[in-house]
């Protein structure tokens, strides 16, 4: 049996998770919080099982829940997607970024993304026969690298994958670096991914970029949203795509041999829960002063950092304490100290070290207490 | 943009299932009940939501719904399957069965299936750049034509995709069938995946047989199979594979990134129901006396038809109603009738037409009665 993926092993996620279980070490690795959800959403869910609406949902998803997040989109970035032809519900936004590369990327179709980057794109690139073209940004501040994108650009090239707010470097586009990106995609037929799903997570008064805020950048995106991260219920595996309508057919095409469907009664539950704006609205305040709450506590420690823009992730350097690379720092954390982290190479560039852990902080303040006076002591 | 699946279009369960609801009709097409599951399964997972089991499950699954899974299997049909490395929860068979292919098949592949096939197959062949190679199965009978599986076996074989209980026919495979198959496969390498997700569905006191009953085939198969069909909540999109170790470590490559992990409080609640071997062991009589009942119902009708030996599904012959396409008369039953039906030359090598309709008696005695009513009438 010869491996499509050769390269590939088990995702970082599983490995330190599981080593976090077994060193049972405070766990701000995996990117999900400690605390349970909304109760009301809960009883929607719960309602709607009782109510039977246990049978396959529509393929594209349930009707209401499409225009529900049409309303959505329209009123907070201006774009307006027609829930019938230009709305897909996935089963997670895992899902919806693995068939919009599936319904694009031909072999040796060149991909282009910038590291560090979240793990899913490369191998799904892969899978396709197409070829990732990785453009490493560089520096603490991960700022993009225009000419590099420019001189990446090639007459291959069949999709740009993007991700603002970005895991796990916590940055943010701003609105001058879509438009750069606008221009420079201009005369291009390059697709789009739009990995959005931390959209609400974005602090200090700034903004949210998404695609769905440029029209042109719109007319070639598929922009990827996810519910768990939202509402926190990362294992209820449920986010949606958004497309203009010639893009959203082809994603159709693969999405219903993929999965068919998603979840019917969470699909009723979360379009009762997202009527009611407020459910979203406030996210970046409650996770803002989680961020501030953990930074105050280990503002005293070795480790260096920059208060993340966007995400529930902070980055950590910790060149001042030890030449360890990151994977080995790590994991000496978790087993010397019972914290878990995620190290930062392994989404960079072949692996470039430049010392820095990412921690989650979507958790209570007791568990930020006892990772912050683990960090205090090192 | 190109298309990469250029002949595929809407599934014939979205496009029957919408024009079921526009003409209100009886709906008898999609595999699904019209009734509810059991409220004890309902209060596990409504149970599970409460109890905060809401972030995400283990990439693999839950070890404790992997390990019942091993104990049913190994009970049921003799094979130890390993939960740690040789089960994975997946979010619908469907997307087993998708991740299956994708795990192995290769541009220029060759995948070898029997006709009329469940339509999910040749999609996921196509977008690896496999070639699929079908054998159409001939007569009421749909016997297997196993000098024509020989002659279909070559050098670029790579994987042999086989149904039992066959859906959209109703057959199943035999004891002698499966030993037939092991033979031929003897000296090669080619991989199985194995659809049986109608695995409790198995009438008239004959026995259902999983690959998994025999060595040598368990030893090159994914076994894919559904919660959905089994429990009566096809919309909750939940379903496992089994295979070994060689192969499912292949498989996880892909399921990580495909959906990373499946929702987690159904299967916790499933988990705690599939304890009870009651809650599936039953089924095939609850399923035979819906079948009886529908049959007896419509045995003075102008349809021809041999009882189903698995599956929800029924086969009804009309060549002596009319010449009409099956596709045609399936529109007609509709919009005419108001009675929902699959029309089988869609599953057909070529779009076949022998004059056959698929009915789900998955229902209500209220919902037989009504088709039947129909079906005497014409
Ligand atoms: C899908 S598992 C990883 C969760 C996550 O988004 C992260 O930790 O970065
Ligand atoms: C996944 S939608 C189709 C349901 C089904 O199994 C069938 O009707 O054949």
């Amino acid at each position: 049996i010869n491996s499509k993926l050769p390269k590939v092993g088990t995702t970082i996620f599983t490995t330190i998770g599981k080593m976090a279980k077994e060193h049972n070490a405070v766990n701000l690795s995996q990117g999900f919080p400690d605390f349970n959800a909304d109760p009301t959403l809960l009883a929607l869910v719960q309602e709607a099982i009782s109510d039977g609406h246990n049978q396959y949902a529509p393929m594209q998803g349930l009707y209401s829940l499409r225009e529900i997040i049409a309303e959505k989109i329209q009123s907070l970035y201006g774009h307006s997607y027609h829930p019938e032809s230009e709305i897909t519900i996935t089963a997670s936004a895992t899902q919806g970024i693995f068939t919009a590369i599936s319904a694009f990327v031909e072999p040796r179709d060149e991909v282009i993304l910038f590291k560090p980057a979240y793990d899913c794109y490369e191998p799904a690139v892969e899978l396709c026969g197409g070829i990732v073209v990785p453009i490493q940004l560089e520096g603490t501040e991960f700022k993009m690298d225009w000419q590099a994108l420019k001189n990446a650009i090639g007459p291959r090239t069949k999709m740009l994958i993007i991700n603002t707010p970005h895991n796990p470097t916590g940055t943010i586009l701003s609105g001058a670096d879509m438009l750069q990106l606008q221009a420079i995609l201009r005369d291009t037929n390059i697709v789009v991914v739009s990995d959005e799903v931390y959209e609400h997570l974005v602090y200090d008064g700034q903004a949210h970029e998404s695609v769905a805020k440029y029209q042109d950048l719109a007319a070639r995106s598929i922009l990827c949203a996810s519910f768990g991260k939202t509402f926190h219920v990362t294992g209820w595996k449920m986010g949606y795509c958004a497309a203009p309508q010639n893009l959203m057919a082809e994603f159709r095409k693969i999405h219903q041999y993929v999965v068919f469907c998603v979840n019917h009664p969470m699909q009723h539950g979360v379009a009762q829960y997202l009527k009611t704006p407020e459910h979203y609205l406030g996210l970046h305040q409650f996770y803002q002063q989680k961020r501030d709450y953990f930074l105050s506590a280990i503002q005293n420690s070795r480790f260096k950092f920059k208060p993340c823009s966007g995400t529930y992730f902070q980055i950590l350097d910790y060149p001042d304490i030890t030449n360890e690379p990151d994977v080995a720092f790590a994991e000496r954390l978790i087993k010397e100290y019972r914290l878990a982290s995620i190290p930062i190479s392994v989404f960079n560039l072949n692996n470039e070290d430049n010392k820095q852990l990412r921690f989650c902080f979507a958790k209570t303040e007791e568990t930020l207490d006892k990772a912050a006076e683990i960090l205090n002591k090192i």
